[in-house]
């Protein structure tokens, strides 16, 4: 029996309606949705954003939710990781496609690549469906642009030093998940001499968004930064 | 009578598919469709992509097809954004709501973010809504990661001496429309020690896709080129 397909399948930023036509189809013909948990008995914000889809089909998917731990030790995450491919492994061998569901794009900061380099090595077709990604749906919903003409942007996953030899040459930063390094972004972005327009997002596209001219205080919540420095 | 909204809306890379459910409701709803063309007779690339979500509704909308040159003459540019926006603020002063159908995401490197400023200024209220970029579409066509763990992404829509300033601090560059500068930009990526995974794609996502290792010669056409320089 041929083995079946996984699908990387970016379900956007929050809204259910800000998933594509694509995505949907994909969601609604999988035999698998594969919907890792940070926390057991939470279900994944990229699941909730489907659910909708799933409810409509007639006959249910059978829906895997292993738990991705939320933290940075190496060894638990390859362990997380290893187990995750594994259960794959075990249904697509059966001729079943899966569609691991990943929020935003799968292609940024996604952990879906750790998983699926380890099916890809066992030989498993995987086929990437983009998403919106995270800083077009903050851009979009503060209404500013991003980049207009020879504007060059930069995308940075948290703070250090190279931030601060790239700023001087960029017109745009979006600073992502900043709670994490709110100090030093401020510091950096404070020592560029440029005017800024400096906007951040909380929840994007979700019902509790929050929009803040400046930087978030509150590090309760991950946000997204859109530094702009004008000309 | 109060006045029109007026939509910005991302169709996405190319293909159908990759609208967002969002954008196809919009679509659906709108009075009037405004699709530039960049040259006369010529259908907008964006104008095709949601032609088929148009030509299921019971009642034709309006489509308004203005002329866009190819040009990079202020003057001529700023004239025909001008009678954009007058064009638009007619119809929207009547009620009426009208899209503004953008290739990707209206707010990277969009020709919509020109006219919708004039329009702000004369107090029409503008919707954004982010549709899949043309880097992402990229990186899930050519199946690689944009940017994974602490990694930096720059995106640059031309080439010149900030590229490589900033270049030794960054994991991955996104190269838009690289056929008006690929000289330089190899020149400034072979300066680069590190070792380097190469892909570049022209009309992503449309039924004459290319994907190609390294950089594309064919200068005839826009291409987007991914360089990962590994750590």
């Amino acid at each position: 029996m041929a083995i079946g397909k996984l699908y990387g399948v970016g379900v956007g930023p929050g809204d259910p309606e800000l998933v594509t036509i694509k995505a949907a189809r994909i969601v609604k013909e999988a035999d698998i949705i594969f919907a890792p948990q940070s926390k057991k008995g939470r279900a994944s914000v990229a699941l909730k954003i489907v659910q909708g889809i799933i409810d409509e089909r007639e006959e249910a998917p059978e829906i895997l939710q292993p738990l991705f731990p939320m933290t940075e030790d190496a060894q638990t995450l390859d362990k997380s990781w290893d187990e995750a491919a594994e259960q794959l492994y075990e249904k697509l061998s059966k001729g079943l496609d899966a569609v691991f569901v990943t929020l935003g794009d799968p292609t940024i900061f996604s952990t879906f690549s750790y998983v699926s380099k380890r099916l890809q090595k066992k030989g498993v077709e995987v086929v990437l469906v983009p998403g919106i990604a995270a800083m077009t749906a903050c851009s979009t919903t503060a209404g500013i642009q991003l980049t207009e003409q020879d504007d060059i942007l930069v995308v940075v996953p948290q703070v250090d030093e190279r931030l601060s030899k790239i700023l001087p040459y960029v017109d745009t930063v979006v600073a992502m998940k900043t709670s994490r390094h709110l100090d030093l972004l401020e510091k950096c972005i404070n020592e560029d001499p440029r005017e800024k327009e400096i906007v951040s997002v909380q929840n994007c596209t979700m019902p509790d968004e929050n929009v803040v001219q400046g930087f978030v205080k509150n590090k309760k919540y991950f946000s997204t930064s859109i530094i702009k420095l004008k000309k």
